[in-house]
């Protein structure tokens, strides 16, 4: 029996998971630790629990997703706007240190589309986009290579997938990588003047700005997933993250936005847009595919 | 002796080139004539005249790069912005059966792309973004794949590349494709008030308005390769197309608009941003490239 072990950083929470034969057999999730000190105790102490009954041989690995960008070789964390207690943090190498076990580490959002394109809405495609709607949009694009492996699109320096900084209005609001205008102050927590949980909470009672919101919040998210269907051309996008549940709020218009705004007919009324049904865990579990054979 | 035919067809010319191992030994340029039935007549002419020293058996087919969006199986030009008389016109198959020739057909600015990475600025990298500035803006990926050969990303409904539509300013002016706020209307010749070529020279003469016209349209470069770069992470980018011959006027604004905009720190550093070289055949070069080996 193959065993992976997944850990998905996130700015608010860190979870965990132990999967056998690409299930999930168990799983942990904690707040994520002030400082890189805890961050980094706390793994260890986390992971030695959920592997307790396994022996080490049986073990593949620790897989880690987290905010990224990271360096070419997915050794270090650079500079993430979301999560800056771990700038310039060598994690993969200090957590297969403290651990003994070999360590694989990826880009959060490359993590959940991993999932998604292994084992949730993905898998009947060959192309899959998954976007992360949280404390900021991470972005990932999975694909079915030459030998038909899927392989992770990387990117060169490291910097791929950061979608959430693409501009989609130059002269727009400053966002806290120090642009102007990132798609994330618009289809993030970030959009949101008030907790979306709470937002939700509202428009189901059908409170008029809650609603009005999350329209907008959906036209927003359809500007930037028209715009990565007109240079990507995916089959199929799946939305992750918190804000992904409140779905029925906004994907109708986004799907509107992404009509007008797309240009190619066949892309505009082929493409899928899915809700990741794979949950909090889709991280994680992306995580610790990161073990599995994939080029 | 290998030959290959390459054709570009452009809003306002058609380039044609005949290639015998990669090297350009023919080539011709007409103006593009107005209605699709005399741009096909012109095309069969034009081949005809460039190969009738070849014997039919020695050439490996025609290749045609034109102004996209086209269906997923490369037959059909769908709904070119800057090319309407071509609109739905099944363009490989037609020209293919009025030679007796294998035809491919590819978005003239992947062809664009190909041709830079095959011969190109691109030719020692990996990953290559091209872009072509002209009537609209043009976009093409090609990478090494998992076999180490040359692939280009198509997209999986035909409609990727098309980066001169993604919205850099969601309540931006209106564009020819029907949505707002396209990237193109801010870096290509829709930006400028006169044309390009004349606005170049009286900015070498020192004229302010069109140094500061020049300079605007960098920045507004600046702002769309940096999304792509956020997205794609690419080694090189090459800019083609006839404003990319202005690059003294405009490549250092665009250089500082990307530092500003890319989140990650070894993208923003590391990314080349190079102007093709190959001049106005480019594009042909790179149709007749498609005849080649590759995935």
């Amino acid at each position: 029996m193959k065993h992976s072990i997944g850990v998905d950083i996130g700015s608010t929470k860190i979870s965990f998971v132990l999967l056998e034969e690409k299930r999930v057999i168990l799983s942990q999730k904690i707040l994520t630790p002030k400082n890189k000190k805890e961050i980094i105790k706390s793994i260890k102490e986390n992971i030695d629990k959920l592997r307790k009954d396994i022996p080490k041989q049986k073990i593949e690995g620790v897989g880690i997703g987290v905010a990224g960008p990271l360096d070419e070789e997915r050794s270090i964390v650079l500079n993430p706007p979301n999560l800056k207690s771990l700038t310039n943090c060598p994690l993969a190498k200090i957590i297969g240190k403290n651990l003994g076990l070999k360590t694989k580490m990826e880009n959060d959002a490359k993590c959940f589309t991993l999932a998604e394109a292994i084992i949730g809405e993905g898998k009947r495609y060959d192309t899959v986009l998954g976007l992360t709607l949280g404390s900021g949009i991470g972005g990932g694009l999975v694909f079915k290579n030459a030998n038909g492996k899927w392989q992770i699109w990387k990117g060169v320096f490291g910097g791929a997938g950061e979608v959430g900084h693409m501009t989609i209005k130059f002269d727009g609001a400053k966002c806290t990588c120090g642009s102007i205008g990132c798609f994330e102050n618009y289809a993030s927590e970030k959009f949101f003047d008030i907790s979306p949980i709470e937002l939700e909470k509202r428009a189901k009672k059908g409170e008029k700005y809650a609603k009005t919101s999350y329209q907008e919040f959906g036209r927003n998210l359809g500007i930037g997933l028209a715009n990565l269907i007109n240079i990507l051309d995916p089959e199929i996008i799946v939305i992750g993250g918190g804000i992904a549940k409140a779905w029925p709020l906004f994907l109708n218009a986004t799907r509107n936005e992404i009509k007008k705004r797309v240009l190619s007919l066949h892309s505009k009324k082929s493409v899928k847009i899915k809700v990741s049904k794979l949950g909090d865990l889709a991280g994680a579990i992306g995580a610790a595919l990161l073990l599995e054979n994939y080029d």
